[in-house]
Parts: structure tokens; C-alpha cells; sequence
């Protein structure tokens, strides 16, 4: 019998190593597929939880190549990364899932709305904007309050402000001090995420939709529920999948305004919005982001049970550790508890808790009574 | 924001690397646990996935010590280990759990059934032969054909003979050359085996009776249906999960003859027979495990379907790597695949699959025929 391991089935390399690269890295165990990871060794919870980690930043294209050398495939877990040197290694050769071009979807909020509109999708009414003037006349068009975005960078609800007139607005361009997404306020009456998983031969697998509550632009809890078909957000978001010739998993964050979608904006990778799907569906959006990058056939995403629930476990204000509660966590039958190693601090978020349930009222009361045991 | 990761919630030690210690390490990514595994750098599927290792033997005194001082709780993935030294350090206040005077009755079977009759629990008649006169007297006693055991270092069929005769029992036992448990051959009906978590405090879960088929003394395939509550089986096993004073996991494998139950055996660690709990129970053993040792709250280990099922995928005869077939295995629906980074040999445990299922033939047949793929 031979000594030594047998070589892993395969290598997906992950820009970033945060909470997303650890699920990930504990989804590929089980598939025999190894997880190398591009981050910084401090504060990162793929390397605390044994991903091999390569040193570096996903801005560094020196970095970047170090990764793609180490691995059979490049994909993510971050958005904000160096997409012109990502392009430049697709064009040398190097498999990256999704493409970079694609990933700018989720990198650019002003390219992506003029590829949605260009590719015919539905999204909320828009203009970009340098200054005053052009900002009084998208008011005019858009109405009061309008919402001002940056078009990269931001993240959990940075980067977006509501404004309710055209000193506010001013005041807040000003301060960013760059070309700015001027945005209608839509009047939404849900928020809900499709996942969507397509394989570069084009095999498509859907999960189920996610209605998602947010607080303060910061995702917070999500159920979904096996008696929530939605027809129509599922067929959006699997022709947004083929339009842009997706080759991994993206997450497409819809708002329902009186019955009509629009595009919010994407993700292309795992999304928090899915983590209801590692207790809750037979696959997990970790182990079918790995499928679809390595161009392996793509799991069953339905639910286990009638409905799934996932609420985040923040840092609570006193900066302390939500790890003090876990024994009481693990008292609530039911619910299974995420922690991503990371230091605490008030607001960041440290893990999430899921559980199943017969309706999504029960399976979110079962998530929220470990998450306050750990907040 | 501190740059320094949180350190984990609690750091569990385990003697051995291999897959039970693979899939330990993956269930503690989410509890934020660290499993520290004591084992062979070379070919340790715990490392492969990237558990902290530390390299030693569980034969070696100072490597017990090592693993010891660097976490909170000691335990095991194997019962070939030197429990002498364990029960040294358990009396300079280690806490090594289940206890080493426990883990006996799982390391040496002559003492275990000596101990299992002193409780007052039913096992195959039995007597210790040293010599043909005794296994003449033997075989007057409990009849021929007859089953001969070391009472240590066996596992998965090695150390088990089934003698047609005296001649053959002799020359058996003069091959092994040392003191053998002699035990009257079971007329089996089923083989069941009943997983038990207990607390330090008394707190116990039990997990659904699993069916066990076993070929050539290896386990083959498991099967566990909700409706099969065989109390029977369950209020033995927690009655000697009390009576041992079990702090950890607890493998009771049962013989069913006539309706009469009797110990085969016990494993105080988690369990080939319990792997399909990853993907068919609320809690999979390997967690259960984790929180018993750390007398944390115990899950619940109830199924998540009707039925679940599990195949191990041996070696197959060519000596060839079954993740060969892994993209095969994954393209069927609903089969979740476990591999355990392993170098491949011919009858080698390398991995299994799991499946669910509205009924246990169903859910059989789905693992099976991802494990017909990777064969």
C-alpha cells in the first residue's frame, strides 16, 4: 500500500480567503478537490480552517499568477479584485471561472446596468452623474428621494445613500468626489436572490428563491420555502445566466415593485444570501460553485425540507465574541450553528445560523433563537 | 478592526489522521473548533484537508503528550493506541475523552466481554483458548463451526476465523500464537448498530438504528429508516452507554438472532456505520462527537428523510483511483460523495457515498450507483 496521499481531484483557486473561501474549502473536502485561497494570512478564515492559503492580494497581479499556477482553475470570492490582470492571464491561457469580463457585472454597478438594459433586463430607472447640475436634472427624471451609488467598491449597503433633495444629493457627490449612479427610489415590496449555477457547457441548475431582509444595507435574514415557485424570477435569472455566459454560480439580488422585477444587482460566486443552502438544499452553493467551475455536472439545489432559514450572526456592539454563546446555540434543536473564526467586531459579520423547518416561519424562529444565543 | 483572527472556540485532539479525523476536522469548520490530529504526515487524509497535524504515533508516550498539551480535550479516531499512557495522563488531569479505562472495551474484546457479562449485557457465549485441549473443550461447548478472535488489533475482518473443525481451529491458533476468544457462531439474522453521544453531565441522543451488511467482515452498505425505532436496540445501547460512564461517541454493533440481541462489538469513536449522518441526520456524528467531548449540548440526531443510505467505495482491484469517476458519480441526482484524499489500493477504504430517500431501497439505490461510478 503506498504512503502517500492520493493527489487531490482537482485545484480551484479562490481570490479572496474570507468566510466564503472556508465554506468552500469545507465543501471541496468531501469531494476530494483542493481549496488554495489568495488572501492575507492574518484574519483569514479559509486559512484558519486549513484552506491552503496563498500570500497576496487579489490587486496584485504577481499574486494572481502565483495563484493560477497553483491551481487547475481561477474563480472567487470577492468582486474587488484586479479584473484587467485576471483578463490578461485568461488571454495567456489560464482558466478563469467566470470569465473577468463577466465578473465586471458584479464589479461596476454602472456597466452592469448599461449591459442589463443593453441585454434587454429589467432594471430600475438610472443615469450617471458628475455634478450639480447633472444631478438636479436626473432629479427631475428620477424623482425625490433618489439614490446616489458608487460604482464600485461598496459593499453591505456602503456606497449607497438615500437622498432626499438636491442639497443632500450634492453634499454626498461632492464628498465621494467621482462620477456617481443616480438611481430612482424603488418602492419595493420584497427583496428576493435567485442562485444560479451554469457549466460552461451550458447545463443550468436553479435554487430555490430566497426572499432576503436587509437592515441598514447589511443582509440579515433569508427563507425560502419549496411552495415558492416564482416562475418568472427564475426565468430571469437563468436568461441573465446564458445573456452573460455564465460559467460558475452568480446570484442575482431582484427587488419586486408592484408585482414587477428589476435587477438590484449581482454577485458572481457565492452569495450570503445562498448559506441557507448547506443544511437546507441537497447541494450547497459551496459544492455546486466548485462543480460548475471544474465543469463537473451540477447538483440537485432543491430544499431537504419544506423550508430553510438563515439569520447572520453580526458582532455585537461590545466587540465581543459571538463564540461565548455557542453552547447555548447548540441548545436549540435544529439549528446549525457557522462560525467563521474571525476577530470580532461590532457589526462584522462572524457567522450565521441555519435551520429547516415545515414553513418558513418556524424554520427562521429555530435560526433566530441560536443566533441571539450568539449575538 | 483587529487584523488577528479570532482563536477557535475550542481545540479537540484526536489519536489518528485518517478519514474519521478528515471528516471530524470538517464538521468543526462550523463550530469553530479545531481538531488537532496526532498521525503520519505521509498519506494522513486528515492533513490532506487540512486538520493541524501533529506528527507521532498514538503507540508513542511523549507524541500523546504532545497532542495533550496543545489542546482542550483529548480523544480518539482509533482504538489501537496506548491506552496505558493516556490513562497516565488522564491522571495528571488531561482530560481524555471517552476515558482510557472505557476505550478498552473497545481496544481488547476478551476484556470486553468479560465486562459486558459482569453489566449484565447479553454477547455470544464465548471462552479464551490457549491450546487444542482448551479448544477441544471449546468446541464441545459452544459447537462447531466455531469463530476464533485476537482479542486485539483486529478490524475489518482481520482477526476473525471461522473453524469448520478442530484441526482447523488448532492450526489457526497456532499461526496467531497467543491467547484467542473462542465464540459460538452467531446464526445472524441482521446485523444493526446502534450510535449513542453521551455527555460528561448524563446527557445522551441516540442515533436511528442503522442496518449494517458486512462482506468478507468489511462494511459494505448501511441503511436507516425513521420508521424502524427498535427500541430494543436503542435502550441497550444507552443502557450501556450509562453503565460505562461513555463521554464521547459510542458504535454499539449488534448480531440479531431470532429476535435476540447480542454485542458483536463496540467502537467509542465515530463509525463507519454512522457516515451516513453527514448527509441523512440533523447532527452527523462527527459533530455529535465534537460537542459530546466538549460537553457542549448534544444535536439532534433525528433523519432528515424517510430514509437514508450509505456505500463505502473500496479500492478497486486494479489499484486504480476511484476519483477517476467522480465527475460520473456526481452526475447522479441527490448522491452526496465523500472521498478521503487517500492513496488508492484494492479493497482500501477511499471514500463513500450517502444518499436519502422516501424509503431505503430508493435511497440505496442512489448511492449506489454513484458508488458503481467511482468503482
Amino acid at each position: 500500500m503506498s504512503k502517500r496521499s492520493a493527489p487531490p481531484t482537482a485545484r480551484v483557486g479562490l481570490v479572496g480567503a474570507g468566510q466564503l473561501a472556508r465554506m468552500s474549502h469545507q465543501a471541496a473536502i468531501g469531494l476530494g478537490v483542493q481549496v488554495v485561497a489568495l488572501g492575507s494570512a492574518a484574519d483569514s478564515a479559509a486559512g484558519a480552517a486549513g484552506a491552503r492559503l496563498i500570500e497576496g492580494s487579489g490587486h496584485d497581479a504577481g499574486d494572481l499568477r502565483a495563484l493560477a499556477e497553483a491551481v487547475d482553475v481561477v474563480s472567487y470570492e470577492i468582486e474587488h479584485v484586479d479584473l484587467d490582470a485576471l483578463e490578461a492571464l485568461a488571454q495567456e491561457g489560464v482558466v478563469v471561472r467566470p470569465h473577468p469580463r463577466v465578473m465586471r457585472l458584479a464589479a461596476d454597478k454602472a456597466h452592469a446596468r448599461a449591459e442589463f438594459v443593453r441585454l434587454g433586463f429589467p432594471v430600475p430607472d438610472h443615469t450617471l452623474v458628475d455634478d450639480a447640475q447633472q444631478l438636479a436634472a436626473a432629479g427631475d427624471t428620477l424623482g425625490w428621494p433618489l439614490v446616489l451609488k458608487t460604482p464600485t467598491g461598496g459593499y453591505d449597503g456602503r456606497g449607497v445613500w438615500v437622498c432626499d433633495d438636491l442639497a443632500e444629493a450634492t453634499g454626498v457627490l461632492e464628498q465621494v468626489g467621482r462620477t456617481m449612479l443616480a438611481e430612482r427610489l424603488v418602492a419595493i415590496d420584497r427583496e428576493i436572490a435567485v442562485i444560479v449555477a451554469r457549466r460552461p457547457g451550458g447545463q443550468v441548475a436553479t435554487f430555490p428563491v430566497l426572499r432576503t431582509y436587509q437592515e441598514d444595507g447589511i443582509c440579515r435574514e433569508v427563507v425560502a420555502a419549496a411552495g415558492d415557485a416564482e416562475p418568472a424570477a427564475v426565468a430571469l435569472a437563468e436568461r441573465l445566466a446564458e445573456a452573460v455566459g455564465l460559467e460558475g454560480l452568480m446570484a442575482v439580488e431582484l427587488f419586486d415593485e408592484g408585482g414587477e422585477l428589476l435587477i438590484c444587482e449581482l454577485a458572481l460566486r457565492p452569495h450570503n444570501t445562498g448559506h441557507l443552502s448547506i443544511d437546507g438544499c441537497v447541494t450547497s452553493q459551496f459544492e455546486q460553485h466548485l462543480r460548475a467551475v471544474l465543469d463537473w455536472p451540477l447538483g440537485d439545489p432543491a430544499l431537504v425540507a419544506p423550508a430553510a432559514a438563515m439569520v447572520n450572526v453580526l458582532g455585537p456592539a461590545d466587540g465581543g465574541d459571538p463564540a461565548r454563546g455557542l453552547p447555548d446555540a447548540l441548545a436549540v434543536p435544529g439549528a446549525h450553528v457557522h462560525l467563521y473564526g474571525k476577530a470580532p467586531a461590532a457589526g462584522r459579520k462572524l457567522g450565521h445560523v441555519n435551520a429547516t423547518g415545515p414553513d418558513p416561519d418556524t424554520a427562521l424562529a429555530t435560526a433566530r433563537a441560536a443566533a441571539e444565543a450568539l449575538a
